[in-house]
Formats: structure tokens, sequence, C-alpha cells
């Protein structure tokens, strides 16, 4: 099959996502990520922009992505192309949100019953449907077997790496005095080799952190719940994974 | 511990369900199961009484229960006990719809936008608490696990379990010349020594059946979609179920 990423003229808008985009590079298999300042509650229902939140996602997940890649775990980072964004290895995206729970909240609470709050040990991994119109439906492995997103071999792939990843967030988040109650992943696979590398970012957008001492609520929750001073929790966390030298900081 | 259950006098009304009621009797290890004409869809939202259904429910789910007996299932029948009425071991109930299916159909459909008719092989078997208020959400086996609800080891045995009962089923409704869609089943622990068993019913308000040749619906489908004829659909199922004689007949 001829190559038809080659004919893509760089700079070409490929996707845009609720709180980034996606952009053509002359590298066919490479990608620019484009964090933005948009956020998006309730499958979008409720949306703001909040300035600035663009290039603390960037670099909290740069310096995440980083700390990730020192313990071996391969994602899609290449280097910080500017303040608000990431050249990444292009990829196919596996149509996955795979959540990691050490902590009950948000939808499990609103879905099982259990009392928010609850150490969830071990922790859990969960599934959704990365479908907008479906309203990213949670499913189960066997329901991903049936709809042949991927085999169940590398679905157990998937699963014993988000374990680890998570392994390496919380002791890595606790030196920031920051609890990682949840947060969500997503994976891809290498244009070029096909191999699975950890894509998208991981943030407060997409994760729930609780000051480890007030348990102070420091991620997108503060956007959900109308808390106020959203951006402020963000630059806190940032501060606090510079101050704790997590991972790399991007290039100024 | 003292045995409260002997304290409860005969006939005491224990539990009304959706479909069925639980009585107490003088043995404190049985229970008497009453078949209603009530029909439920939608979690209680569409409600409607048809006649005979009781009875005709009461009389196919003997059949297959005595037919899965057969085959080595531990099921809570013990006899009938009218035209009705189950005379069942009492069971602490599993808090969970083991929900089995063939073909993709109903919620599977809603959830993750296969295609309904889909027919799924392996087969697939889903989780939901048993719990209204919830909606009798779709769970996994990780939550089950944050639940506390049966050990993991167990629910493999309820999952295989079911697996059984679904080649049982399907080989012995296709002498019917009806195909088995997918049902629902419930399990629980004998009273009495705590064994696993085969609880509540199998009948066309749990399953969705089709005419092998036709494709018609026989089943509580017809009620939730308007359809008509709902107990000419079941009648029909009993007398294939009677014709080819599956299990035993109920005595008269």
């Amino acid at each position: 099959m001829p190559d038809t990423t080659t004919l893509t003229p760089p700079g070409t808008l490929l996707h845009t996502g609720k709180a980034k985009s996606v952009h053509a590079v002359e590298n066919p298999d490479e990608r620019i990520i484009d964090f933005s300042d948009r956020a998006t509650a309730g499958n979008g229902e409720k949306a703001a922009e909040f300035t600035g939140k663009g290039e603390v996602n960037a670099a909290i997940t740069y310096r995440l992505f980083t700390m990730l890649a020192e313990h071996g775990v391969t994602t899609h980072l290449l280097k910080a192309e500017s303040a608000t964004q990431h050249r990444v290895h292009a990829a196919t995206v596996v149509p996955l949100e795979v959540i990691v729970r050490n902590i009950a909240a948000g939808s499990m609470v609103r879905r099982t019953g259990i009392t928010p709050g609850t150490q969830l040990d071990p922790p859990i991994v969960e599934f959704s449907l990365k479908d907008d119109d479906l309203g990213d439906p949670l499913v189960t492995t066997q329901h991903i077997g049936a709809l042949n997103i991927i085999s169940s071999a590398e679905l157990s792939t998937i699963e014993a790496r988000a374990r680890l990843i998570n392994v390496l967030l919380r002791e890595n988040l606790a030196k920031a005095n920051l609890i990682l109650v949840d947060f969500k992943l997503e994976f891809g696979h290498s244009l070029d080799d096909g191999r699975l590398m950890l894509i998208d970012e991981i943030s407060p957008d997409t994760c729930r952190l609780w000051d480890a001492d007030t348990m102070d609520v420091l991620d997108k929750d503060r956007f959900r719940n109308d808390m106020g001073d959203v951006m402020s929790a963000y630059d806190e966390v940032l501060q606090r994974l510079n101050a704790a030298d997590i991972g790399e900081g991007a290039p100024a």
C-alpha cells in the first residue's frame, strides 16, 4: 500500500480533540500535539477556556512522560516543540480509554454505589470505548474481544502496562505530596514499527490529584464541580513536579 | 448462632420481586416461589399484567431447571408446589445478574454500538449489580472484587457454570426450534449447606428466544417493544418445550 501520509502537507490539522489537536509535520511518522486552553466536562456538555492551561498541561505531561520513559515505559513523546506543543511518534490510536483507580471516586461511585474514598487494593483497571456518540461507555474485556478492537493478549499487555504506570506515577507524585486517586491513559501503535506506546497526556485534566495533607482537589474536578481556582490548582501541580524534579523539565 | 428463620411463620411473604414473590414454609431451609402475571420493563417504568404468564413461566422454568439438573447443574428447585409455584431450597442470593449472550442484542448493542445480530463466538458473559436504585449497572470482575460481593474464585465458578448452562440450553432449545439469543441467570448459596445453586427462573421473561426459521420474537421483547401477542408467544415456547419433551413436565 502506498504511504498516503507522505502526501499530507506539514501543519495540516489531522484531528481535533476536546482539549488538544494533532497536526502533520514533514516527517510522516511524526506529529505535533497542541495542548489548548479549552476544557470540557460531561462529554462536552460543559465547556470553558482557562488561559495557560495548555502550557501547564504540556509541561506536566512532559515531566511525567519523561519520568515514565526513564523507567522503561515506551511513550510517543519525542520532544517539546514549543511551550504548548509536543512532537511525538505518529500512532494508530487504540480506541479505548484505560482508567486506573486507586481510590473510589467519580463514575465508579455513581455506577457501583461504592463508598467514595474507598481504597482499592488492588487498584482497578477499567476500559471504556473512545466513542463520544456512545458516551465513552464502560466495557468488559469480553466486549472488547467481541468488538475485535485488539487481541486479548494485547489487552493483557495494556492492563499490565497501565498498572506499572500507576505504580510509577503514585511513587513520583507522592514526592510532590500528591495522592493519585485515578487517571485515564490512552495507547497507540507506532506508525513506523507498530510498537505499543503510551500516547495522549497525563495531567490534571486526566487525573484526580489530591493534596496529601489537606485532601484539597488539584484537578479537573474543580471545573466539573464548580469549585473555582482551576488554574491555580493546575499551576500548583506543575510547581510541585518542578520542585520535586520529577522526570525532565521541558526545555524553555 | 440461633436459627432465627425458624421463627418465621409459614406463608410469610419474605420478598416481592418484579414478577415473583418468595414465601416462607414450615421447613426453614425451603421457600415457595410464586410466579405472578406481572410484567415490568425498563427497570419498572413500564408495567402490565398478562393473564396466565405466571403459570406459563413456572412451567417453562420447571422444564428447563429439570433438564439442567439431569445434566448435573445444581438448581434450587425441589418440586412444583402448584401451577404457579415452585418449592425450592432457601438461598442467600448472590446480588449479581449473570447475562449470557450468543447474539448481540438489547443493552449490549446500545452500550457498544455492535451490529445487532452479530454472532458472539465465544459467547459473552456479563455481570450486573442487582440494584434497582443504581439501574442494575454493568460491572467488571474487578468491580465485583472491590465491592467484596464474592471471591474471584467463586466468580470464575459462576461464569463457568453460566457457560455450561448456555450450552445445555442452546442444545435443548434447538430441539424446540428456538434460538437462544441471550438470557439472565441468578445464583445463590443454599442456606443449609452453602452450595452454589442456580436460582430464580429461565423463561421468556429472562431470555431472548427467536423462532429458528422465521426469527419471530418469542420473548419479553414483545412487551418491551410493544409488538403485541405477548402471551401467545410465551404459550408457544411452552408448547414447543412440551412437544420436544425438554426436561420434565411439571405434575398437573
